[in-house]
């Protein structure tokens, strides 16, 4: 806001000229006209400006640039962009017992803040608007998000392999971080419940999580069936496979979203489906912890919410969403054989409007009158964005986040000209640094 | 050279200092210090500088800047870049006849000119130091590698259905291009025979194609087994797979390079094995044609010498080939539950190192003393780079091609701080993007 004048709030009006722009128009994909952002939110997209330009607050050339709503990453874990490279090519239960836990064992929240700086600097410069976040010390977390200005879904996850007391502190902690955050920097951050995954906790912590989730009326956050493992594992100690064993302990009670999901059957993903339980799906992190491919064509034909994720930095290794849109695209076709599976217009909208919806924000993920203003600009005017063709599949199969010129959240302006506005970048990369070699010399 | 003295031609030297480089060696893949370059040669790598700096006719920093042999590209057809977009999402055999073909029958050399030049710009931008090239039009294709500044191995490819007198012209066509060019660009040009694949070849045009090799005594570059559906094919047609097939015309009595090779057996594998034929493993373009994923672990496990190539920008669809890199680090793990397989320090040399021996080059592909000067640099200075931990793994899971800075080829620079110095870049974006509107309005 500009200013409060006698009677009103005077909202700040920014246009966007000359600019290309993705909508949800399947044959129509593109606007070339403008864009109007007043305040935190998109009031008008078309061929030509509704107003004089003068009547602006601000004007924005947008020739050579292609903008599009902003990337919403459904999983990560942010402050394990420590962890980058540290411990590569591992199955995931050894590089999570011998690698990941004992240096997260060690982390303080000084690192947490450190690593979640560095994760949100990258996700912010490569178009990435909102994430989910589940990690410990979140306290540091959504200071990091406020302060970042991007828009964050977060929620303390907690593993229960501990003593009651323990579990119970644990538990005590994640409800009053999701109380004291929900709906705050402005409604940028709103906050979820976690067990951590069925392998991590007990049935009756699960339980008491899930009831903690009923009380906040709050959703539930958790990994779900990533590895072939794991669900055996499940099957031996509990007698069920993941998605029915969290059935009976009622978590698809709450509005879900679980990560992963590599591994389902028929009746799995119909139980998915009956409970409007959203899927975060991880290409790369399944790639490369070699747990599989999940089955997204099959989640997408029958009506599940699939969105994409990029898991933590230590096992992706890059958090760019460009990235996972695209392994969306690809990888699908040629293990099912099919070139349509999962189609470039489908890929896109999993990484931006699906990604919203998959956690409840229902206003956000689209650039359309009403939305809130979290968008993304592109150079265009690059030899791989070349013919000026089908910009949809361009985004999809040829861009990155280096592509990326400009980001807007909730209205204002986080990246201009590649440089983030919000962030000292020196100082992020100087202290995750400091926190890596401190933990590594420990 | 700077200028011929009386007795000798004198060698510029060049000394960078303070970098990075990856070099292979397992237990200590980065040198912290100095590499020199006389003339197109690495004359030195190591810790410190062997002359006084002073003495050096330019010194580069190397600061924040990780240094590592070009990338080679060993199958691509770059002209196809005018076809990004057009068509995606298609099977094989229907995006070749109906959008690859027709589209491709209207090229006349001036389109075949501009399309290189754009393919040629991403590439080098993006890293790429050496490409394979097999398409039609090749003189143009030679003209702009020789104007360009980059390393190329070139082959007319020709397609076999049609009369005898225009396969007749076609063979004339493509020895006598293969005759002109080879070793030209002072050397940075060589050249191949290439029957386009057993499916677009009858038999006996194929043994005339093998005659020309041996007479010219070059290689040979063909389309193999890249989808299921091609194999039956030449099963019912020929009665054999087609690698039995193109061993009993005798096409592997020369040297052989073969693109995809996605479906093979395990007796196949041992043939291609016993011939020392080579693989470019094309995952990119394998996946979004829902060809399937090549068996590169058993090749890699059975001695074969495998490369990556991007294909052309029609099926990929951008020639980045850091991201074939990740591709093959990260599919074959998943589709094979083995996270070792195509580990990082592999995958690094398939898209370097491997590549050039794969092309019969073997004075490129690593940074040491007495190799080609073919190398980048890398802006490390940023946060999917950060922990300063394991370059080749964040090169291998994280680096992009808009992370390069700086290209040599042969000793000379051609990328400088992200400029291109030998294309007029914003010429060939407007020219390509004419021959589109040409084409597609005709």
């Amino acid at each position: 806001m500009l200013g409060v004048g006698k009677d009103k709030v005077i909202m700040k009006k920014t246009i966007i000229t000359n600019g290309q722009f993705i909508i949800w128009n399947e044959q129509h994909p593109i606007v070339n006209g403008c864009m109007v952002i007043e305040d935190n939110r998109i009031t008008y997209i078309g061929t030509e400006a509704p107003l004089p330009l003068e009547q602006y607050d601000e004007r924005i050339d947008g020739t050579n640039k292609l903008f599009m709503p902003g990337l919403v990453n459904t999983h990560c874990h942010a402050a394990m962009s420590l962890l980058r490279g540290y411990g590569d090519d591992l199955a995931l239960q050894v590089w999570l017992q011998e690698k990941m836990w004992p240096m997260e064992g060690k982390f303080t929240a000084h690192d947490v803040r450190w690593g979640t700086e560095l994760s949100i600097l990258e996700m912010i410069k490569g178009g990435t608007t909102t994430f989910v976040d589940m990690y410990d010390h979140m306290n540091e977390v959504a200071q990091a998000v406020e302060r970042s200005g991007m828009r964050a879904v977060l929620t303390r996850g907690v593993i229960g392999l501990c003593p009651p007391e323990v579990q119970d502190a644990k538990l005590k902690e994640a409800v009053q971080f999701a109380r004291d955050w929900n709906g705050q920097a402005n409604g940028r951050i709103t906050t979820m419940m976690s067990p951590h995954a069925p392998y991590t906790c007990p049935p009756d912590y699960i339980e008491k999580i899930v009831q903690a989730a009923h009380d906040l009326n709050l959703p539930i956050h958790t990994h779900m069936s990533e590895t072939a493992r794991e669900v055996q594992d499940n099957v031996d100690q509990y007698g069920a496979r993941p998605v029915e064993h969290l059935e009976k302990l009622g978590v698809f009670a709450r509005p879900t979203l679980v990560a992963h999901a590599v591994h389902l059957t028929d009746e799995e993903i119909s139980l998915l489906q009956k409970y409007d339980v959203r899927v975060s799906h991880n290409p790369g992190s399944n790639l490369k912890l070699a747990s599989g491919v999940a089955r997204v064509p099959e989640l997408l034909k029958r009506g599940v919410k699939v969105s994409l994720g990029t898991d933590g930095a230590a096992s992706n290794n890059n958090l760019d969403m460009f990235e996972e849109i695209r392994l969306a695209a690809l990888i699908h076709k040629a293990v099912t054989g099919d070139p349509v599976a999962v189609p470039a217009e489908e890929a896109i909208r999993m990484g931006t409007l699906e990604g919203a919806r998959s956690i409840w924000l229902d206003d956000v993920g689209a650039l359309e009158a009403g939305m809130k203003a979290d968008f993304i600009a592109i150079d265009i005017d690059q030899a791989h964005f070349f013919p000026k063709t089908n910009y949809v599949s361009h985004v999809v199969y040829s861009a990155s986040a280096k592509d990326v010129t400009d980001v807007w959240v909730d209205g204002k302006r986080l990246v201009k000209n590649g440089e983030c506005l919000t962030i000292d970048e020196e100082k992020v990369l100087a202290e995750a640094q400091r926190c890596f070699e401190r933990l590594t010399s420990a």
